[in-house]
C-alpha cells in the first residue's frame, strides 16, 4: 500500500507518476469502501482523487495554502494529510469533520461548509502573505456549480484587479448537487466541447497561413486576429474579463498534465485560472450514473434496496403544493440548487414551467420571489435553513418590507446531525423572527405541515415554514381537522403546574416528559406554540397568571429564539411567573448524530425532565 | 414648462425629440434646485435624466415594469410619473421616499435601497408575465458600481439560461458610490474605449475583404473570424458567456439613439444588455468634478463652506487604527464601496497598501477578511449597519465558527434619518448576538470608541464596535483612562430605585432622563452597557437584586436585541425583576429627521421619562 507511506504531502515527491496513479487506485477503493459505511459526501470526492493528488504534489510546502470550497471533496486531501487512521471515524461524534476544518490539520487552510468562498478567503490570504513577504503559493479548488454563486464573482472580480498572485482551480465536472443551472452551465459545456480546440487552432493557423499572397506584414495582422479567436475559444474572455490568465480546460485526471499546468500557473506570478474537467462519481459505476443520488450518502448506504430522494418533510409539503397549485395558477415554487434535498423534484414533475432552479444564488433565489410576489404569483422558496442565512438581507428588505406574499419553506431545521457546524439549522427562528411582518410557523408533523400549507394560501404575507428533514406523523389522534388561524398555539395536556411551549419536533418531547411529570407528581401541560411569531398572546397571558413554571422547547439557538420572545413578552406585559428556557446553547455544535447532539444540548427527554425538577425545586 | 405637463410618461409620447431634450434641461435645474435645499442623491441622478426619459417614453404604459437598482437615481421617473408636486417634500417625514416604493406610486415596479436586486426582482416580474400571459416590457436599471455586487451575476447567469424576454439597462459612468473598483470595472472602460468600435470593425472588413485571391468560400471562414472578432469588440464575450445579447455601449445623453436602441430590444424577445455611458453630475459643474462628494448631499448643502467627508465617528475610528497600525504591520483595513462614508480614506491616505475597497461585496468584504485573519493579519471591516446584513452567513461561518480576529466597524447604526427604512441601522445587536464567540460592543462617545479601538487590538476573537455616524464627545469628566476590560460595563450613576442600562449614544439620553427623574423624587442610576455580549452578568446579578425596576434603553430592534438578552438572563438566572425595554418596535421605520424617528420610536428624553413613570406606578 502506497496510501499508508503518505504522511504528509511532502512524501508524494518521491513518487513518480505512475506511482501516483497507483495510490489514486488505492485512494478510490478507501473512499469507496469507507463511506459506503460510514456516509458522506461520495461521488464528489471520487471525482477529484487525481486533481487533489496533483496539487498536493505541486504544493506541499505546509505554508502552501490549500483551500477548499464547500469542503465535502476533501477527503483525499485528508488521507493525503495525515488523517489516514482517522478515516474510518469520519463524521463521527469526535472523529474527522466530513468538511476542511482549520482546527482539525495545519494543511486545512480554511473551515468550510457553505459554496463559494473559497476564492474570497483564498484572497484574503494571498494579501496577508505579500504584505508579510511570504513566497508560498495560494490555491483555492472550486466546483463549476459553486460558481453560480455570487460570492465568487465578487471575489474574482476583486482579484483579477489587484493582480495578487493566486490560482483558482474550476474543477469543472458539470454537476453541483443536482444538474447545474445558469448561463455559465451551458458557457462551460461549450468549452469542454472545445478539448479538441488544438486541433481547431492548427487548421486555422495553418489555414490562414496558406492563403495565396499573404506576407509577412499582413501575417501580423492575422496574427493578432488569431490571437482573438485563440483567445475567445481557449483562454476564454469569460476569466479573462475578470483579470484571470486562464489555462484549460485540461482533463483533471491526467496527472502529469495537471502537474505540468499546476507549476505553470504557480510560476505565472498572477491571477490564474485553471479550469480541468473532472468526471463526478469516477471509478464507482453507480455514482458515474446517478452523481446526483450519491453525491451525499446516509451509513451503510450499500445494503439499502429502495432509495428515497425527496425527505420526508419536503416531500409532504411538495405533494401539498401541487394540489394546491393544480386550483391556483399563482402557485410557484423555487430553489437554490436542491431540487431532490428539498422535494422540489415532486413538484416540478408536475408543473416543470411553474419550478425554478437559479443556482447556488439564495441572495437572487429569495429577491427574484420577491419579484415573482410584486408582480401577482404566489411563490414558494425551498431552501435549506443554513443556506437561508445566505439571504438575511434579501428577505428583510425584498420581501419583508413591502410585505410580499412569498412562503418559504424551509427543510433541515434544527440540528442536522454528520454535516455538522456549519449545516445546523439552529438559527432560523432567531433571524427570521427580528423581521417585521415575517410569519414564522413550525408544524409538529406532517398532518400540521399540510394545515400551514394550507393556511399560507390564505395569506398575503411573508412566512416562514421550518422543518426537520425526517417528517413525523403523530398519528389522526392528536390531530386535527379544523383550519388553522394566523397566530393559535393548541393546548394539547393540560397540566396545572408546569406548561412546556413547545416548538415544532419538540412537541413530541414534550408530551413524552410530561408524561414521565405525571409519575413524579407534578402536573406539566404541552402547548404546541407552532407559531413563533405572531405568538398567541391569549393563551400565553393565561399561562403565565396560572402556572408556577413556564418552559420553552425549541431545537433552535437561546440566543434571540422562540424563548426570547416569551422571554421578551413576559417582561414587556409585567409578568414575574419564571421561565425555563431550554434550546441549542450558544455555541457551535460539532457533527455527531442527531441524538447525540440533542443529548448534547440537553434537550433530550432526560436532560428536560430533570432540568424542569432543578427549576421546581429552586423556586 | 414642459415638466408641468407631464402626469404620467404616456404624455411623453406626444413630444418631439428636441421637447424631451428640453424636458431635459427642465428637469435637470429641477434637480439642482431641489436637492441642494431638501439633500437626497444629486450626482446619480443628473446622470440619468435624458435615460430616465427614454426609458419612460417607450415604456409607458403602466403595466410596464421599471425597477430601478437602489432607487436613488429614481428621482427623475418620480418627476414623470405624477409627483412633481410631491418633489419639494422629498424625503420628509410623510413626503417622497428618496428610494423606489410600490407603496407611493403604481409606477415604481419594486420597493429598493440596497444594491444589485434590481433583476432579480425584474426576472421574477418577467417570468410572472410569461405565466400570467402578459406582453408588457420588464426592464432592470442597473448603475456599474452595483455589477461589482454577487447577486446581480446570480440573476444575470439564471436569466440568460432562461431566455425570458428581459431588458437589463447598465447604466455606465463608471462611479458607483466612490470611484469603482474591481476587474470588471476596467473591462467597462476598455469597452467605453472602444466607443469608436464602428471605425474599427470597418477597417477589419475591408481589410480582410481587400486581401488578394480571397474568394468566396474563404469569405464565409473569414465571416466566422469577423463575427468573432466583432463579438469580442462589440457584443462583448462577458455579458454574452451570461447568455444576453449586448447592445452598446451607447452615449446615454443622446435620447433619439436611446429611443431606438430601447426599442430594438423590445423587441428582441429574449434577454438583452444595454450598454449605456453617462457622466454622473452632468449639467452641475461641482458635481461633474467631485460626483463622490456630490453623491448624497445634506439639507442646505449649497450654502455650507466646508466639506466635512468623513462622518464623525468612522474618522475617529481610522485616525485610531492608523495609529495601532504605524506599531503593528499585521493591522489592515477594508471597504465595501464605502470609503469615504466609512472613513477609510483616513487610513487609506497612511496606508495605500494595506487598505482594500472590494466594491459593492459584504459577502466577498467579510470572507475575504476572515481569509487574511486565518492567515495571521489583523483586519478591520469598516461597513454600515445596513449592508453588514449581506453578510450574515459569512460573519457566523466564516468570522465566527473558528473565531478568527475580524474587527468590524459598524457605521451608521441606530435610526439613520432620511434613508429611512432601507438603511436603518437597527438589526445588527440582534443577529450579531446570535453569532457564537462574537464579542458586541457599542460606545457612548467618541473617547469610549478609542478604547474599544485599543482593546479590540488586544483580543484575538470576533469582534463588532457599532456607532451612529455622528460621534459626540461627552467630555474628559465622564471619560476614564483607564483601559477596558472585555465584558466590563461602567456605572456612570448610581440609584437606588430604577436602573437604566443605557447602549452606545443612548447613555447621553439616559443621564438627561435620570437627572430629570431626580427632579421627581426617584433614583434612578444609568449603566454605560457598552457590551452587548458578553454582558457583565456580576453587575447585572447586582442590579437584578437591589432595584425595583430594570430599565434596557437601546436604538435596536426590541426583537432580539440588547434588551431581549437582558430579558434572557433574568429568565435564566431566575430572577423576577421587573425590566422595561425601550428600543426600536417591531416595524419598519420610515424617513424622517433622527429626531423624528427618535420621538416615533418613544425613545426621546420625554417619552422615556414617561415610559418609566407609567411601569413605576403599575409595579
Amino acid at each position: 500500500m502506497l496510501l499508508e507511506k503518505i504522511h504528509s504531502p511532502e512524501d508524494l515527491t518521491a513518487l513518480s507518476v505512475g506511482q501516483l496513479e497507483d495510490l489514486a487506485k488505492e485512494i478510490r477503493k478507501k473512499l469507496i469502501d469507507t463511506v459506503l459505511r460510514q456516509g458522506g459526501h461520495l461521488a464528489s470526492n471520487l471525482g477529484v482523487v487525481e486533481l487533489t493528488i496533483a496539487l498536493e504534489y505541486v504544493f506541499h510546502r505546509p505554508e502552501d495554502r490549500l483551500v477548499f470550497d464547500v469542503g465535502h471533496q476533501s477527503y483525499v486531501h485528508k488521507l493525503l494529510t495525515g488523517r489516514l487512521e482517522e478515516f474510518d471515524r469520519l463524521r463521527q461524534r469526535g472523529g474527522l469533520s466530513g468538511f476542511t476544518r482549520s482546527a482539525e490539520s495545519e494543511y486545512d487552510a480554511f473551515s468550510a461548509g457553505h459554496a463559494g468562498t473559497a476564492i474570497s478567503a483564498a484572497l484574503g490570504m494571498a494579501r496577508a502573505r505579500d504584505l508579510m513577504g511570504g513566497d508560498h503559493s495560494v490555491v483555492a479548488v472550486v466546483g463549476d456549480g459553486a460558481m453560480t454563486c455570487g460570492m465568487c464573482y465578487e471575489a474574482l472580480n476583486d482579484a483579477g484587479h489587484t493582480e495578487t498572485p493566486m490560482i483558482v482551480v474550476l474543477n469543472d465536472n458539470n454537476m453541483s448537487i443536482s444538474a447545474n443551472v445558469g448561463a455559465l452551465s451551458g458557457h462551460l459545456t461549450a468549452l469542454r466541447q472545445s478539448f479538441t480546440y488544438g486541433k481547431a487552432k492548427k487548421a486555422i493557423k495553418s489555414g490562414l497561413y496558406r492563403i495565396p499572397g499573404v506576407g509577412k506584414p499582413l501575417a501580423r495582422g492575422i496574427e493578432r486576429i488569431r490571437d482573438s479567436v485563440k483567445r475567445l475559444l481557449v483562454e476564454d474572455r469569460f476569466f479573462e474579463s475578470l483579470g484571470f490568465q486562464y489555462l484549460g480546460p485540461i482533463d483533471g485526471h491526467d496527472i502529469r498534465r495537471l502537474i505540468k499546468v499546476l507549476n505553470k500557473a504557480r510560476a505565472a506570478g498572477r491571477p490564474v485560472l485553471i479550469h480541468a474537467v473532472t468526471q463526478k462519481g469516477r471509478g464507482y459505476e453507480q455514482a458515474e450514473q446517478r452523481p446526483d443520488v450519491y453525491h451525499g450518502v446516509p451509513p451503510g448506504y450499500v445494503e439499502r434496496e429502495d432509495i428515497e430522494i425527496s425527505a420526508a418533510n419536503g416531500r409532504v409539503a411538495m405533494e401539498e403544493l401541487v394540489a394546491m397549485a393544480e386550483s391556483d395558477i399563482r402557485v410557484t415554487a423555487l430553489t437554490a440548487a436542491m431540487p431532490l434535498g428539498t422535494g422540489c423534484n415532486v413538484f416540478s414533475a408536475q408543473y416543470p414551467e411553474r419550478c425554478y432552479d437559479v443556482g447556488i444564488a439564495e441572495e437572487h433565489l429569495v429577491t427574484t420571489a420577491a419579484g415573482m410576489a410584486a408582480a401577482g404569483l404566489k411563490p414558494y422558496v425551498a431552501v435549506y435553513s443554513t443556506f437561508l442565512q445566505r439571504a438575511y438581507d434579501q428577505l428583510m428588505h425584498d420581501v419583508c418590507l413591502e410585505g410580499l406574499p412569498v412562503t418559504l419553506l424551509i427543510d433541515r431545521s434544527g440540528l442536522v446531525g454528520q454535516d455538522g457546524a456549519t449545516h445546523q439549522g439552529v438559527y432560523d427562528l432567531s433571524f427570521l423572527r427580528q423581521m417585521p411582518g415575517m410569519v414564522v410557523a413550525s408544524p409538529r408533523d406532517v398532518r400540521d405541515l399540510k394545515r400551514l400549507m394550507r393556511l399560507s394560501m390564505k395569506l398575503d404575507c411573508p412566512m416562514a415554514i421550518r422543518y426537520p428533514k425526517s417528517g413525523e406523523d403523530m398519528g389522526a389522534r392528536l390531530s386535527s381537522t379544523q383550519e388553522l388561524r394566523l397566530g393559535e398555539w393548541e393546548e394539547l395536556l393540560g397540566g396545572e403546574d408546569i406548561l412546556i411551549l413547545a416548538v415544532g419536533r419538540m412537541v413530541r418531547t414534550a408530551l413524552r416528559v410530561s408524561i414521565d411529570l405525571l409519575g413524579l407528581n407534578l402536573s406539566c401541560g404541552v402547548t404546541d406554540a407552532r407559531f413563533i411569531k405572531p405568538m398567541d398572546e391569549k393563551q400565553l397571558e393565561r399561562a403565565a397568571r396560572t402556572h408556577k413554571l413556564l418552559v420553552t422547547l425549541e431545537d433552535n439557538a437561546l440566543a434571540g429564539g422562540f424563548g426570547s420572545g416569551v422571554a421578551e413578552w413576559l417582561a414587556d406585559h409585567g409578568y414575574t411567573t419564571p421561565l425555563l428556557r431550554l434550546g441549542v446553547p450558544d455555541r457551535f455544535i460539532e457533527y455527531g448524530m442527531i441524538s447525540e447532539q440533542t443529548a448534547e444540548c440537553g434537550l433530550d427527554a432526560e436532560s428536560i425532565r430533570k432540568a424542569i425538577l432543578d427549576r421546581m425545586t429552586n423556586l
